[in-house]
């Protein structure tokens, strides 16, 4: 392993979260909260041992995949842990162990919390605990990409892949850099899109933004206790759209941009997600249409948690803990299932879904024709056997992953259900889960132990798992 | 799709149910029963066309593994519908769906039942609904093997390898016939020991004759309807011993019989399976200690439903579903893992298990050794590309048809613990679930779309997906 150049690379992440803060300190001064000073602190202690790890220029230009992954690894820690320090140092959070759950939650958009009462927390604090969402939905290094040369090689696409989700990533342009910029750019002004629309709704500034950041990360930390339940119809619909669109795989937009319409709707793994989620809202319409005023009512609480919870985003327009079980069973199989790849969602993803059913197909077809050699094809390209390969293997490492992680969680003495689901929500990066981490529930109920097994999840599910894994094996540390 | 040889095989197997009406008829003689007449109605039934199938020598002796794949499926189809006359010509039961299911779970030695009241039920039927686990567990068309030239080829290996479970089938000596003899006389030997070792412990004939055929099938149909908590310890020690060791992969109990000990002893998946057992034993001993009298009692009990569970036999010798959320989360892992290959138990198998944990930790190795060249080993040999990518492509297959059944079976309306452990026990061929579907509960409760769902899934389980997936595909049915 390279060390000298992770270690620059956490450097360069260390700079950029002591920049972060400056934002929620410029939240502080206008509400005129004292509390803005732990974003100073923050920023002072990230920038001692950033400038440190920076300065030296590496030895050696070796990044390899390996590099990449524990680079990524290794930084998405280190960040979460700075990141904590305002939660402890403003006293938001007491328990070190609950700000870095809090922290990761952010980061990973899980969204999870461990607080019970958000109305009761200061401006900057909740504003700085939104924007982690905003953050970490593209990625903190493929933002990094976008601005600087890192490695000092050419080897920037390792840090990208372990970073982005999906099965394989596709560079959008020739560089790297070129497209961690375009990427950036769309999601930018896909964030002041949802803004606008909401302020038209009459939603104040404040709201609009940290609601937007959930939105756009796919995370979902609320303001208001009860989620979105609160706010109006417009609102909430503005909210469903956009979280649906932040699911969608990035490349569709840039194929847009390009103009490119017809290639953009004919991607395959864009069509199923918009099958799956309208097919959902049908038949969870059908199934609560008594529960609300309307058949329109009924509809627009369906999309809202439909959308909500295949994205992972995990806001809520009411309590889906409550709903009959037909809707329970559904949004739990969109926990597993998620977003697209290249969008901000978590999850397994659309496209690793299709693969998989291809997979079988294919199985399927050489069981009767052993001699035909067919190949698997994803929007007209035959698929990459390493592809292939890498969907099966996270596959079997994310369900036993999942079932090691509902065993511990199982030693807190809570059901079976509310322990299933909150593995499910912190693997797949969504927020909220059933019964008693259900939207209304918060994830402060839970032990030490079973948190910090959350965290793990959090951190492997937004990563995909083995950039994750990798740190555990004895052989990554060895120097080379 | 050579359909003549398939014919044939169905008319052979046919017959042969027909030969084992004989044995309940035998039992309605003994207890005087007039249910005695079901039997040879249903025998008459199956030998008209059964001889019709037969008789016709099959033009085309192409066999190839499509060939064995729906033979198999076809083969067990029809025995599950032919078994199941008895139960509604004696008016055991009424529904043709629940006798379809009774069948089913019997051949498919899962031992779910839809009778609240087993004890009113007449001895030769439920003679021969424990029966049906004996036959089942083996393999209907491995029995047919040992004994006749079917396909009039040397394609036998085909049949096999579709009744069999498991990633993997080795022949024990170098022919099919052969290696199935041998392996129905060691599975006869055991059945024969464990009749011997109740009778010592003073059970009935009747009650040790038709619990020795759930044991060995790893069925789990019981004559009580408190399963086995009614008996001695003595005898609820037996039959924790026999689950267990009819959970294990008869190719161990060969290399015993030749004398090679250590190389029996050294198998890795039999090693890791005796693991799980003795971890999980002990795992729950702690946590149930205070729910029984002493030590030994919770151990006694936590050994029985281990075993129980994890060979997929499904009795119990108390009421698991009162147990606290870590042995109960401990036995729903132990329902997907399931016993070993070439065994008479179903789930996933010790053996894929073994083969996924090893695909993640070659993974991990190529990812930092990513010019080493490592090959999956097992017991010392190379495991070959095909048995990895089957074991990958199993679990993909298993993991889809599991959620889409838990999706389908929710329309009932049951909660989500129910519905999840009834797909689990079906799919795994296990018995009891937790909840609705627990020990003492029944599978009546559903209606007649989830229980041909689950009847699905028992047949998909038994016959390891692809066989019955086969019969869905369009391809299949061509003539050619």
């Amino acid at each position: 392993m390279n060390f000298s150049i992770v270690k620059r690379i956490i450097g360069y992440v260390l700079v950029f979260v002591a920049a972060l803060m400056a934002l929620p300190c410029i939240v502080a001064v206008i509400y005129q909260e004292r509390e803005g000073w732990s974003f100073v602190i923050t920023a002072a202690l990230c920038l001692v041992p950033g400038f440190l790890f920076m300065r030296k220029k590496p030895e050696n230009r070796v990044f390899y995949v390996k590099e990449g992954f524990v680079a990524v690894a290794l930084s998405w820690i280190v960040m979460s842990v700075m990141g904590s320090l305002p939660f402890l140092i403003t006293g938001t959070i007491t328990n070190p162990i609950d700000a870095l759950f809090e922290t990761v939650s952010g980061f990973t958009t899980t969204g999870s919390s461990v607080l019970s009462d958000v109305e009761t927390v200061s401006k900057s604090v909740l504003f700085w605990r939104s924007f982690t969402h905003w953050i970490g939905g593209m990625g903190v290094l493929v933002f990094l990409l976008s601005l600087l040369h890192m490695t000092g090689g050419g080897s920037h696409i390792n840090l990208m892949k372990a970073e982005s989700p999906g099965p394989s990533v596709s560079k959008l342009v020739p560089t790297v850099q070129s497209t961690a910029k375009i990427l950036y750019i769309i999601y930018l002004a896909m964030t002041v899109l949802e803004v606008v629309f909401l302020l038209i709704g009459k939603m104040p500034l404040f709201d609009a933004l940290t609601i937007t950041f959930g939105t756009a990360g796919t995370g979902g930390f609320g303001i208001k206790n009860d989620s979105l339940a609160g706010y109006s119809p417009y609102l909430q619909i503005v909210v469903t759209v956009f979280m649906i669109l932040f699911g969608v795989n990035f490349s569709a937009y840039f194929l847009l941009l390009r103009r490119k319409v017809k290639q953009a709707f004919s991607m395959e793994e864009v069509r199923w997600y918009l099958l799956i989620i309208l097919a959902s809202i049908a038949l969870i319409t059908l199934s609560v249409r008594d529960m609300y005023g309307s058949v329109g009512e009924a509809a627009r609480h369906a999309a809202f948690q439909v959308g909500s919870i295949i994205t992972t985003t995990g806001y809520a327009s009411t309590d889906f803990n409550l709903w009959p079980e037909v809707p329970r069973t559904i949004l739990v199989l969109l926990m597993f299932i998620g977003a697209c790849a290249g969008s901000t969602g978590g999850g397994i993803k659309v496209s690793r879904l299709v693969i998989l059913v291809k997979t079988i197909k294919k199985e399927l077809h050489t069981l009767l024709h052993p001699s035909s050699l067919k190949k698997l094809k994803m929007d007209g390209h035959t698929l990459e056997h390493e592809t292939v390969r890498a969907a099966n293997v996270f596959l079997i490492a994310y369900v036993l992953i999942f079932s090691f992680s509902v065993l511990l969680v199982a030693f807190d003495g809570n059901d079976l259900i509310t322990n299933f689901t909150a593995v499910a929500s912190a693997l797949n990066n969504i927020g909220p889960g059933l019964e008693l981490v259900g939207p209304m529930g918060n994830f402060g109920l839970f032990s030490n132990g079973a948190k910090l097994v959350l965290i793990f999840d959090m951190l492997a599910g937004r990563l995909e798992i083995f950039p994750l894994l990798l740190l555990f094996v004895r052989d990554t540390w060895k120097k080379f």
